[in-house]
């Protein structure tokens, strides 16, 4: 197993970042044949999820939605203001898994993988793990 | 590491498809006799997740219950119309992984594995990677 | 791959259980120097999440959010009436990743790994897969 990590720098409030590139650059650094490449966010209100990369509406439309349900302004006790974050970042989860074969992520036509930032504009940081078989 | 696909055809818009049969049939396949399988859905409307088994009327509570938060017709930009099971997909995730001990996975008692068809009825696709030890 | 199983006592209806200290303990007993430590819940009604730690605002925060995305007295058929539970725990997940290096479990600053139980007070268990390398 082959640990990795990238800084994120969000720049926005609200975003999800696009970190596709980020396994396939893992893959070639690592020289991973076959195997997962396993995301984790070691963030508490930021997340990472898989979803469509081909109309950018789709992921300001999650984004407007996910406030509906976890409203920026609520019934909140938390001082520092960003519970809605925390909320959203347990909803899609920290880590992501993503199989790896013939050095390419299997990943659905339309899937990418995305840095979702809940509580930016910050400096973050992206884990990988990197398991499987490996080029001499 | 092995890797296996599996076609999933459902039938109605919104469908939760027990998938459990599919983890024994993989076992049993590959002769995994301990160790882990990790499901992935590589759509972006669908997704997976582990539930109760026993009553029906969980898996149609749910349905319904993310209907309210994720409504069908909703604020959406989107030009497909399907905002809403992007955002089912990314609630409930794409991976699941199961772990597998002397052939059988480790499930709870009131626990099956369901593909979650958010925006069907379509042909879908379930990736499982099988991993640890295996019969000679 | 070793595994190990903990008892787990919740004490309320619905409860975030600190759990980092049974991954540090699974470390120890198994002597993991690095690798991945996988947790996974049996049960529906009941999950795992990775949130903040620091203020207990935060946690109290997520439930009572929670609580009014998917109400605990609703339009639910299920006859045990615990529908809202079911909901969350597909919410948050039943598994969760955690990374170890040098035998440190990787966390954010504010990270801590919980249970979450959404249906108690009950006895309750978590699973744990241990991988990698071990001391001799």
């Amino acid at each position: 197993m082959k640990l990795l990590k990238y800084d994120i720098q969000s720049t926005k409030l609200q975003e999800f970042i696009n970190v596709s590139s980020y396994i396939k650059s893992a893959i070639r650094e690592t020289g991973l044949i076959s195997g997962k490449v396993t995301l984790f966010c070691p963030h508490t209100t930021a997340g990472l999820t898989i979803n469509e990369n081909a109309d950018p509406d789709v992921v300001s439309d999650m984004i407007r939605a996910l406030d509906k349900v976890f409203p920026i302004i609520g019934d909140y006790d938390h001082y520092e203001g960003n519970s809605h974050a925390h909320l959203k970042s347990s909803c899609v989860g920290v880590d992501q898994m993503v199989i790896v074969q013939n050095k390419n992520p299997i990943l659905g036509t339309w899937q990418s993988v995305y840095f979702c930032e809940f509580d930016g504009p910050r400096k973050r940081q992206l884990i990988m793990t990197i398991e499987g078989e490996f080029d001499e």
